[in-house]
Formats: C-alpha cells, structure tokens, sequence
C-alpha cells in the first residue's frame, strides 16, 4: 500500500446488475421496460438545439418540474429533479436526516439506503420483514429520525395500500417519511395524493422504469413546498448542475403522451399476471407483485441453479447471494414473446 | 418551525451565475464557450438510438473513457468520468481526502472545493494567495492531508507553468494532489504529462469550457490506475448510473473533430489578446489570464457600479461580493462581436 492510499475510502463494493452487451439476450435482470419511450422523446431529439449545448443547463429545471406539477396536479414547488431517483434519495438522505436518533428502513428492501446512510453518519436500523416478506408497520412506531418505505417494496415487490402508508405517518409527524414509489405505477396507489395532509411526506419516483428512460437518468420527488425548498437549498450549495438539457428536454417530451404511458404500464400488468399462473403451474411461489417484476422461488430447484442456468441461455435475470433471499430470483416482466422464452426454458428445464 | 424541520441540514446558499433567458443578451457570466460543439455531435444526435434509452446506460461508461484514452494518450483503466467536473471532484475529495490532517487549497479559488470538505467532514485549510493572486507554493510544503490546485486557478485566471505543479509534487508524495484544469486548453501545460511520474497526482478536466458541452454535463479525471480504481469503487458503491446514454454519446463525437476543438480554442485566445489590450486602454488592470475569461478591476470605477451598469445593457458579466476580490469582474470571452459590443459599451460609459 502507498503512503497515500491509506486514507482512501473504504466502501462494500457494489455489483450493478450486469448489462451485457449481446445482440440475442433476453434482459430480464435490471427491472427495465421492454417497451421504447414515448414517441415524442423522439420527437424532442429531432429538434433538440445542439448549439445551445455549450451553454449550462437551466439550473431550476423549470421546464421538467412545471410538467411534473401538471402531470401530478401540484405546484411547481412541490417538485424536486435529479439525475435518477438515487441522485434524489441520497440528496433527501442528506437534507433531512441529521438527527441523532436512528432513521429506520425495513431489512430487506432497495439496497442503497444504508449505503447513503452510513456515507452520511446517519445512524439507522432495520427492522425485519415478516416471514412473508412484508412489512410490519408497528416496527415504524419507534422513536426515529426519519422513516424510508419503498412502495412497492424491492426486490420483494409487495406494494401495501394507502391506509397502510397513511398508519405510518399518523405515527411519524415529526420526522420526513420518504415513500419510495420507483415502482408505484405497475398496479400501486401513490402516496403523492397524501401530500398535501402530511407535509412531512416525501414521494420519490423515477423516469426509469415506468417511464422506459433508464438511459436518461430521472428521478423526482413530491412533497410539500417546505421540503422541497430544502432540498433544492442543499443541491445548490453542492452541485448547482446536474441535469443535463437533454434530460430535461427529453423528461418533458416523455410526460407528454399520456395514453402511451398507460398503455404500455397496462400491457407489462397484462403479461406479469400471465406470468404469474405460469409459473405456479410449474412449482414457484412469489409475493403477489404489483411491480415490473417478480420475486420467485422454485419448491424444489434452487435459485441459483435457475439463475445459471437461465444464464447459459442468455436469459439473464437477477440474483442476490444475501440472507433470507438466497433462494429467490428477481424476474423482469419483459415482452410477451420474452417472458415466453424465459417460460418455455424453465418449462423443459424443470420437467 | 415543524418539529421534522429540526434536522434539515443547513447550508450556506450558493447562487450560481444567472442564466437570464433573454434573447438579446450578451451572456459573459458563466465562462461557457461562444462556439457550438463539434459538427460529430449534431451527428451523433441524428444517429441516437431512441428506444435503447429504455435501458439503463453502461455503468462503466466504457466508450467515452475510451475516447478520452485515446484522446489524452493514457490506458483505459487511467481514466474516470463523471456528471461535469464537479461531479468528479466531489467524488475525488470522498475518496482521497479521509486523512484526519487538513487538506490545503488557495484561500481564493473555485468555491466549491470547501463546500466539499465540509459536506464530507475534510479538515481543510486556506493559505492565502499573495498580493498578485498568485499561489504561493511554499505554503503547500506543509503536512496535510491532500491538495487541491486548480490551474489556471478562478476566478484569479492566473496559470502556472508544468515546473510550480511538480515542485507542489514533489513535496506531495504521501497524499493525493488534484489539479483541477478546467480552463487548461486555453493556453496552459497540462499534468497529465506528469502522472506517469506521480501515481498520487489526479488531473481533472471538464467538457464545459475548451469542448463547449457545458449543457451535457461531462467531466473526467486522469491518473494512477490505483487512483481510478479507487474513484469507481465509490462511484459504484453510491450510485452506478449517472452518466445518460446521451451524455456518453455526445461525450465521444465530442472528442473526435481535434482540429475544430484546436480552433475554437486558439479563436477564444486570439480575442482574449485582442481584449486584454483594450481594457488595458480603458483603464482596467487584471491578472495575465490563460483562461477564457478575464478577472478584472478598473482604475477609478468600482467593480460593483460596473457589474450593474453592463447588466442595464443586458450584459451579464459574474461579481463576486467576497472579501479581496469585491472590486473584480470576471468576464468570460465571447465571440468577437460579442466582445466588441461589451468594449464599446465600456468606453462610453467609462468617458
């Protein structure tokens, strides 16, 4: 080791789902959509000022947050952006927990939030999932320092309903919830109806999934015009710009199809429910999914016998060799014809 | 004040240089380039593949560190990359700068480098520019616990010649030193010559300035494999996806038309020269900048009646209201026409 090397940061290294770069894969291992963005990103890209491209981007990114505030009936400070719902869940880590009591986050759930909080010296605990992998609201009862529940939960892809988040915040007024809703739109209820009644609520989606704009990077969130103020304050004081105009220009195009957006979440709905009698028929058990994807375990293969060989085939779909879920697979709802190689596989795979 | 506001975290407020949306503006405020990036990028617009964006970017941002190694003559595994060079600065004092020993930084220089160590809990300490704004290496021979140099430093403008840097080397072997070149291409040597040498050196450049890609939001480091490694693994750890599909596109044709970047550069120079003798007539006196713009202070009129007269023209030139430099402008060079008409303006009001 260099003398230099030695106050270098030591993190747990993170493994992204793997992106393959072949032409004949069947990606089903990163929760992307399989349908293409709304027509008008095309249209954006075909009039996008590419000489305008030398000047900095508008940093408020007025014109991405007022088609949010029009897509969700709120105001316009009421909207946060940034580069991906991580971007925007770890700036919320770091505007609004600076108690010194623990913020809490169930055991089980998306799996960057006690990296930010131990990136920020937030103290935190897990209170564990029950043994159908859902959460107990009871837990979130405690003295805390701030509450996060993603809804639906990841990888479980158990969403509750809006009583359930609504108990939470009735016994959480003095801290900000942080609803993380990145896969709200495959069957939820989002939370965003709640902010006005609970001005200590933060709703966080992304542009990633339902959206089809992984390759973009954007997140937003919801929230009171307190709250959002804040978190604007402290994006300023670090980064002042994040968002590139192409994000912002092509943000804004994907909101303006409504009929598309829809169409596309209903045909993903459509097929994961097809998919779900599949594959009970050929011996797995999973929650019952409200998200893009599934969270699934075979009654005698393990699951990582399954995610090889699906492997093998360049069916790629997500593993996580951690306790508790080390016998799961996390399923991408994918296009009909997708999930029914991916079935047919498995079908003479387990006969 | 609600009880969930208790723990916000509070930041000094930064405002960024204003980014007015007038049509008939002359915009010298924010040190962006008057010249469209590279014809390659239209191209790559044209040839963008629309549906892809449905898919999460390359976590590794594989071809544009390419490009970059090709570009700068380095490996591969010698580059990093990042949303502009405020991104990859942020990301480069959390991973180097653990030392319980102050990091040392010019007490005038680019404002975000204590806003970093404060965020992430760097004891840092600011030796003072001498007289001439010039940095004053022999304060840098001190125990700490990392350097910053940004060279040319801003808003001074002032560069120092590839000799100074490694003498600060030279008595900086155990720690991490970054030199922050965002304004290098306009006339200055880089280090990236030198860390072949120094496996401890980072040099950090940026899209925004010399490539006129400030909109994309595109900046890069380059060092010791070790160094690279070290910035990914937090990058990973924190966020995986932060570079857009776009980003990284525009980000490789960018690089590829060598001789319109040279020319953009040597046309910016050429009127700085031109510039620099006309405000020397005008009574205005300034550091010998290698920079695309100017830090300027007048003879008999305050900085601050200047910043607001030209603004009255919708020129728009950036004041800093900060001790030792509160009599300065910093005035970013235009195109010639544009320069000519911010001359001419001056002279009047100034007869």
């Amino acid at each position: 080791m260099r003398p230099w090397e030695k106050y270098i940061r030591q993190v747990d290294p993170y493994v992204p789902g793997e992106q393959p770069k072949l032409s004949n894969m069947i990606k089903l291992n990163t929760n992307e959509n399989p349908y293409p963005p709304a027509s008008e990103v095309q249209k954006a890209m075909q009039k996008v000022d590419v000489p305008a491209l030398r000047m900095y981007p508008d940093p408020t990114s007025e014109d991405l947050v007022n088609a949010l505030a029009d897509t969700y009936h709120v105001n316009a400070d009421q909207v946060f952006v940034g580069v991906g719902s991580d971007d925007v869940l770890g700036m919320a880590f770091l505007t609004f927990f600076g108690s010194s009591k623990p913020i809490l986050f169930p055991d089980i759930t998306y799996s960057f939030y006690d990296v930010w909080a131990k990136l920020y010296k937030i103290p935190y605990e897990t209170p564990a999932l029950d043994e159908n992998f859902c959460i107990k609201k009871e837990d979130y009862y405690a003295e805390n320092g701030g509450v996060v529940i993603a809804n639906p939960n990841a990888p479980t892809s158990i969403c509750e309903n809006l009583d359930f988040i609504e108990d939470i915040l009735q016994h959480n007024q003095d801290v900000v919830v942080i609803v993380d809703e990145a896969y709200i739109d495959f069957g939820g209820e989002s939370a965003i109806s709640l902010v006005e009644k609970y001005e200590n609520l933060l709703v966080v989606q992304t542009f990633s999934k339902s959206r089809s704009m992984a390759g973009m990077r954007i997140g937003f969130a919801i929230g009171n015009s307190r709250l959002i103020k804040a978190l604007n304050d402290v994006k300023y004081a670090y980064n002042s710009y994040t968002m590139s105009r192409l994000a912002l220009q092509t943000g804004v195009a994907s909101l303006k199809d409504v009929a598309y957006f829809e169409e596309t979440c209903n045909k993903i709905i459509t097929t994961r429910e097809r998919v779900k009698k599949k594959m009970k028929d050929l011996g797995f058990s999973f929650p019952d999914s409200k998200t893009n994807f599934l969270f699934a375990t075979h009654e005698s293969v393990p699951a990582k016998e399954l995610f090889l060989a699906l492997r093998e085939q360049n069916i790629f779909v997500r593993y996580f060799e951690k306790p508790r879920i080390d016998n799961y697979l996390r399923i991408t709802i994918g296009t009909d014809e997708e999930m029914d190689c991916f079935l047919n596989f498995l079908e003479s795979y387990l006969a």
